[in-house]
């Protein structure tokens, strides 16, 4: 037993639709969370630059004493994975491979999609994780960047978003893709309006679900599960009262966010 | 005289669209630009975000040796100003004022609209400037958060951005006004769009000539003009390639941007 909190982050509010899910999951581990509000987006920046925003955020999680990071962000997961585990002696998860082999489990003709921001999509960590996996499927990659800011617009199903994402999918649609990886922690927020593009015979995969079950495998073969009441603290590194409403939005409970200065670790 | 630099910095590549205006105001003047394209956007963030950023910026520009800041970016010239003239003993400029006088040169029947950022428009400074200015004239503001990533997307004149004008900029129509403030940098890029929507009759005021008006008028008054061959140098917080590239389309020339670490200043 291991009763030191989780710690999970994201380029931002993101990350708490993976909160929520490891919150069901693991209903006894305490969690530390970071969302990065003051440097946020992530996905439209290079690989270096997340790489060493991510190392600052680890470094602070790791002041807060936690036993494992997860990594929410599927920008951070895709670009920064390799290079964080080289630097830091501590369990992290990210949500790349539990997305991927989630993915694997719904796709029947094994022609899939994956979406994302354009920094995922550069990197090409879902398409060769997939193929890692099962060499015999076919992946097609989008980034789709208006689906952050129309997210947090809040025009997730208008006529403007259905455009969008019509322009956007269009291309993975005409090669029978069977199942689409939302890529990106904000898109399970246009899971409608995405619906709706692809009709009902494309299945959706969003990690956070598989994401959750697996930490829980990981920290259970550790022996590293906890007993906890499941408190959850959240720290961010621009102010805290945007934050803290979408946070109970998402989460269903009082959220109290801590500013921190992030830069300094 | 004074042949040293002149400073100019934004978020990210808008403010070039501010040293395209300068460069052609005052041919005879070096350049030092910084964009923080690692932490871009400001918009979406909170004064004291805002401010520190621009902060370490201008210490950034001083270790360059520049006699005056051009504050390209409305929504640091909105809720930093202030702050930075009483942290910082050089010239500042910024692009509200010229924005809103020329805006007031414009107007005949004195209903006007301002669009920008979130942090632009909830700062009100364009609102209070023009009141202060002229007590007469009826003001109303408008944040477009989507015009950026539309921007970005390269979406500049397509149904999308035609649908997102029309629903931002109902409700200033609506209202009667005869001119309306592109208080973002990056909105000029939608101006054909923009115009689309609102008519023949309204006026665009982009703010950027009019400061690059003022920047001469002011350095004269301070006999501080320079006689150099017109350098300019590009630096920026994340990698250099994609924004070298935007700069040249911007100003149609060679530009190689060096990368710094913004946050050690």
């Amino acid at each position: 037993m291991d009763n030191r909190p989780i710690g999970v982050f994201d380029s931002g509010v993101g990350g708490l639709t993976v909160v929520r899910q490891i919150i069901k999951a693991l209903p006894n581990e305490d969690i530390i969370y970071f969302g990065d509000t003051a440097r946020v987006p992530y996905g439209s920046k290079s690989k270096e630059t997340v790489t060493k925003f991510s190392s600052q955020i680890i470094r602070f999680l790791l002041s807060k004493n936690v036993k494992a990071v997860i990594i929410a962000c599927n920008t951070v997961s895709s670009n920064s994975y390799d290079e964080l585990i080289k630097e830091f002696d501590l369990p992290i998860i990210e949500v790349v491979t539990p997305g991927a082999e989630a993915c694997l489990k719904e796709t029947k003709n094994k022609i899939v999609g994956v979406i994302g921001t354009e920094a995922t999509i550069k990197s090409g960590a879902y398409e060769k994780k997939l193929i890692n996996l099962d060499s015999g499927v076919k992946v097609y990659q989008k980034a789709c960047p208006l689906f952050v800011p129309l997210a947090e617009e809040g025009w997730t199903d208008n006529n403007i978003s259905k455009e969008t994402a019509e322009i956007y999918l269009k291309e993975l649609l005409n090669k029978g893709i069977d199942s689409i990886v939302l890529g990106c922690t904000h898109y399970p927020l246009l899971k409608k309006c995405i619906g709706k593009v692809i009709g009902e015979n494309v299945r959706i995969i969003d990690p956070a679900a598989e994401t959750a079950r697996k930490t829980k495998e990981y920290l259970k073969n550790l022996d590293a599960l906890g007993n906890n009441k499941g408190k959850a603290e959240f720290y961010v590194s621009d102010n805290t009262e945007k934050f803290s409403f979408i946070c109970q939005a998402v989460l269903k409970k009082v959220c109290l966010a801590k500013k921190i200065e992030i830069e300094k670790y």
